[in-house]
């Protein structure tokens, strides 16, 4: 049986809250790491991280810092990611980037391995690979087995979206309005553009002049490349929700063909990475779901105004499947780290 | 100027949320009260109501309790409004319903007064008026100038729903869950089928055979009856969040003709009882609208992946004009209570 090589990696980001699960993610998942660098801000220098018993040093970036790395898993937004992945790439390494800086490039694969895992295959050049945005990659580990079973003709998504997506920002500022809301009931905002507490606010990201937000185009378009599917009708509208983690998402896919409730549960069961809930009384949450591998979907049923149209309800951990696992699974999806 | 006659009034639930919701905007509009009967369970028996400096004890349901009064709002459930309303309408009293006991009743006018008060015109006889749901109101009175000016052809909803409109437990059990967090991460719940603190609930009712809650059914059903238009396709997919008050939507609508972004704004500005916020950027959030009368729509902007179907962000106090302040208007309306 082949085993994987132990390897040299680099996190850019060691000390965000998408860094920090990539470690545990590694730890769980028994991740051969043959030596780690932990990359962080000023702020973190000499910061140590623990991983499988031993200990390293936050460092900052800097020319060189990549040398005899493998892999370098990218998750510090998208000006690190565009300047210091080609960087990585150059020092010989494979850079898997969480940011938005490479997704949509013509030439990078935009990767998620249960679904189109095969463009890692015979690829054993260094290169950039993208890994997707939470809320694509949840909807699109739902999407591919309806995809193949029947294909898509449309996609329509509202999200219901957990703060982590805004890091560690995000959490503090609805834990500190959890906390505080006797004393300050109508707390400032800071990391969201309103108070998150007792609100739903649909503003991810920033608003273009098509009046969609930032958030929005990438699922629109991250879901047709990484589905392969380019003429896909796909519309999202994503929402910011008081949740802690853990992204929800309440879907209506139009397939190709008519079929049956029991053809559309039996092609989801068959998912890879996915976790299908056929009773439509029971169903995952964003609670339940926090802290597991999958991606969960539950009530299941038939758009009664259009039949060739079914709702269901996808929930995933965002910073887990929707980041640092996928970018594991990409690494041990990569031939070249196999002996 | 005609002006409302001082009315007899009763009000069954009057300790709810709604109930003190209807009395609170009864003060705020200054309508004409001669005198009130609230009702409500033996554990409020006596208990005094207080309205346009007058206080009035609570009594209960009984045999004749209705005499002499000249409308009765109902908000105490599906049981006490079958039983109750005819018996208010016998005793010679308009009975305007809040629950889901008459609404889908042919011959039983359901009625927001901005989309088809038009029912009321000419009616001088005592009779059952119901109210909508909430989830119902605020998406027709938004859909209301669409369908005037372009005609509908499909809708789809996702909800963002307050807590309160599980009533005062489930306001409580989102507060106690607040204030507890510290202490008791995962509390059991009670009023809702999971956690409500951090979480997002797709479960709003009872579920039937076809996958659908009944708060998803009445959004269906209840548009089409309100709209008069039993042809359009409505499909719902409702969602408890962890908001106090006032309920959001996620909408996509479908017009039979296409048209430009200027023209969808000036139908929705010209709507009657919706303020729309033109600038995509800007929307209205469920903090903001919590104790207003009208619905607001923001983020209206064209679907990319189909001309004819706009999106749109729709959000109103859901105790308020989603129940207390529409049941108000209709008895504004109603042209038996003008001298």
């Amino acid at each position: 049986m082949k085993k994987l090589k132990a390897l040299k990696v680099g996190v850019v980001g060691a000390t965000g809250m998408v860094g920090k699960s990539f470690m545990e993610t590694l730890e769980q998942r028994k991740f051969p790491v043959a030596e780690l660098r932990p990359f962080a801000s000023e702020s973190s220098l000499g910061k140590m991280i623990s991983l499988q018993g031993r200990s390293y040093a936050c460092q900052v970036l800097k020319p060189g810092c990549f040398e005899g790395l493998d892999l370098v898993f990218f998750s510090s937004g998208d000006d690190i990611s565009r300047d210091w992945a080609p960087q990585a790439v150059k020092a010989g390494a494979w850079a898997v980037d969480n940011s938005n800086a490479w997704r949509m490039e013509s030439g990078i694969s935009l990767v998620v391995p249960e679904v189109n895992g095969d463009l890692l295959k015979n690829q054993n050049q260094p290169q950039i690979i993208a890994n997707p945005n939470c809320t694509t990659m949840q909807l699109v580990v739902a999407l591919n087995p309806l995809q193949k079973k029947f294909g898509l003709e449309a996609v329509r998504v509202a999200s219901y979206q957990a703060v982590s997506g805004a890091g560690q920002p995000g959490h503090d500022e609805l834990m500190d309005q959890v906390r505080d809301f006797d004393k300050n009931p109508n707390p400032t905002p800071k990391a969201f553009a309103h108070p998150i507490l007792f609100n739903a606010i649909p503003e991810i990201g920033s608003f273009n002049d098509l009046g969609y937000t930032s958030e929005e185009m990438k699922v629109m378009s991250e879901t047709k490349k990484i589905l392969r599917t380019p003429d896909l009708r796909v519309s999202a509208f994503t929402v910011r929700v008081p949740v802690l983690n853990s992204h929800a998402e309440a879907v209506w896919v139009t397939l190709k063909h008519e079929t049956t409730r029991e053809d559309v549960i039996a092609a989801l069961q068959a998912g890879e990475g996915l976790v299908t809930e056929a009773d439509p009384r029971k169903y995952p949450t964003q609670r339940q779901v926090s802290g597991q591998d999958p991606v969960y979907v539950g009530r299941i049923h038939q758009d009664i105004s259009e039949p060739r149209t079914w709702m269901m309800w996808v929930v995933s951990d965002n910073i887990r499947k929707g980041a640092a696992l996928n970018g594991i699974q990409i690494a041990e999806q990569i031939e070249a780290f196999w002996l």
